[in-house]
């Protein structure tokens, strides 16, 4: 099995964004699945080429993609993507457009296809807080958690694809007030359980498949 | 120069206190100075016993209690104490006094009088978040800040004493909504990095007592 | 024109829902338009049920539901409706299904069809706080919010619907540490207006359609 | 008996400030006792002479101070306030005092001598959101709260005070994000049960001095 897992670049003056920090620190082989690590720009639709891209090349069986909800405590797994960008700040590359489709011919929105509860249960499991999530929001991350279970509807049939919200680092707190954050090193932590719930699940999956002829 | 750090038990049903855990991952000496690890009981009136022991016995510089105040996300270097018991659950052998004074004799409040703002920036410039609080609430924790205080001005005239608050670990919130918490490694890093600025400014304090002769 | 404006019975223990209270407080017309008001039950299916009855009776031109988000603390309206009931406490019947879809022949979520941006406006305009919110939960006001739009779409086409979650009462915050409260004749007053803005876009959009002949 | 309640003017760039507005709306008679009103400038050291020249003038047995705590979601009554200056922002005069003392030769701390737990039950038994609260914080509310005692113990002996904080009004929060609020006709109202609850307690106390004559 092959997982692609990308994490945006820093963005809106922070010189380092932890998405793709703690990417970078998940070791490139979990439960037997090969990890592919990918840097995605913090811009409406040229995110969405590069991860088209590197579906493309990789031919992943999930891509779950990782952005930074600064505020939230815990690790966040998102249920839900919806088709609308509405950008109360701009992207990196100034884009900041209202109340428009992400594609104007897909559907409201899509759940996303990967197994949130299991992969919430095992990150607590471990001592790691996270729950459900049932808004990414109307920014990019909402744009990349809908945009890339469009591909995956329209473009990539069978793939799987998700969306984690993660919180502060530490450092970016010292001079919020009242800012919650978690350790880099327990967030990638985090997502390797919760790598480890999806690859659980799609075993499962084929072994119940398998079992039925 | 010693400094006598002291931590609460487990409380409340919980099988683990992460200030009593914190303390104990710190170093025995820090920068020169030896440091001495207290474990008291989360008790009116006996953890102030346990402390005064604790000074008689060991004479040390400085009196640093160490509590949690779960919900904050960040470590908060406590103010002042306030001359007052009023507990909205009872302390760890039933009692719950409810606007009793700690000291019939003390005065309302005592500042602590450690360097408070210096403690805050130190643990920030590496990158731990940190504030100063100013209410210790009107539990155990302000107890002891109020208490010790009261001790250092009656018995132990000359000794310095503060109080610091710590978050909940991560692995206290897996099953609380949307509370914050720290890694305990880092709880006893900031402590680490506040006890430094309390001797580099009782050595500061001093060099310049020194120079005036 | 003809609005009916749907609030939920009291729920778990509370003798009081200000859903209901607030849909009751308000005028008999607004704007020229017709005000219906409906009290629905805290149920799955149930509330759906008695809102298909009522626009079958009085026909309504747009269905406008009420209910209530403890803890927000401004007047919300929701962008979106999804298709899964997940309820992390039982309904009015003891019913608490978990990720189970709505209507299992719906789409994974619809946005309302009342101008969400416009009703925000007005009320912020005259001083009430609001907000667009991008989720309802999954719990039974999410359950109306998409049911109700699922309606809409199969059975009765052309018609409006949207949701409106509105913060506790004060009354219901004497015992509850910490949170947030609206008053009740607030509230019916920010209801008044958000309908004002569902009048005068429906107008609009007549002239506007008028126009093109 | 006589009540003097003050409100401080509008600060930080605000045209209306809720603390003056709330203190405007109280009747002139509260339980036969006389209510003067008194606006008082955001201004250290200005703020406790213009409540100095009233107290003067006047002669109240009570002086109750009103400030306002924006985010906090009810009215609070403080505990304590403490002998210290530590701004984070300029007042309106632009002073801006780190960690000084407010009168050098007080004490460190204060307790207000009216009844704070009463106050609070009377505003929630009719229903009004209110809690004790630990923290005047350190700027312009603590150094009226702070100084007005000291004025009462060291030049007005036998004079009561205290302080209360309000949260921001609905207005001030249309253009905030998450911030709560309390319609400033409930605030009134509460302040004005807090009232009824000093004089209640005044009366009783006499009573029961008389009595043991």
């Amino acid at each position: 099995m092959k997982i692609l897992v990308t994490g945006f670049d820093p963005f809106g003056g922070e010189s380092i964004n932890p998405a793709i920090e703690s990417v970078k620190l998940l070791p490139d082989t979990i439960l037997n699945a090969e990890i592919i690590k990918s840097e995605i720009p913090t811009v409406c639709g040229k995110s969405l080429t590069k991860i088209d891209e590197a579906i493309a090349k990789h031919n992943p069986d999930v891509i779950l993609s990782i952005g930074q909800a600064g505020g939230r405590p815990d690790i966040t797994v998102e249920r839900v993507g919806v088709n609308i960008n509405d950008c109360s700040i701009p992207d990196n590359e100034g884009n900041q457009p209202c109340d428009e489709p992400i594609y104007a011919d897909g559907p409201d929105a899509y759940f996303v296809n990967i197994p949130i509860k299991a992969m919430v249960e095992k990150m607590k499991e471990n001592g790691i807080p996270a729950s459900v999530s049932n808004t990414a929001g109307t920014f990019i991350c909402n744009h990349v958690c809908y945009g890339v279970r469009y591909l995956t509807e329209t473009k990539y049939p069978g793939k799987k694809s998700g969306f984690i919200h993660i919180p502060f680092m530490p450092s970016q707190c010292t001079n919020k007030r009242n800012m919650p954050s978690m350790d880099l090193g327990m967030i990638a932590k985090g997502l390797e359980y919760a790598i480890e719930a999806i690859i659980q699940n799609e075993t499962d999956v084929k072994i119940e498949g398998g079992a039925t002829h």
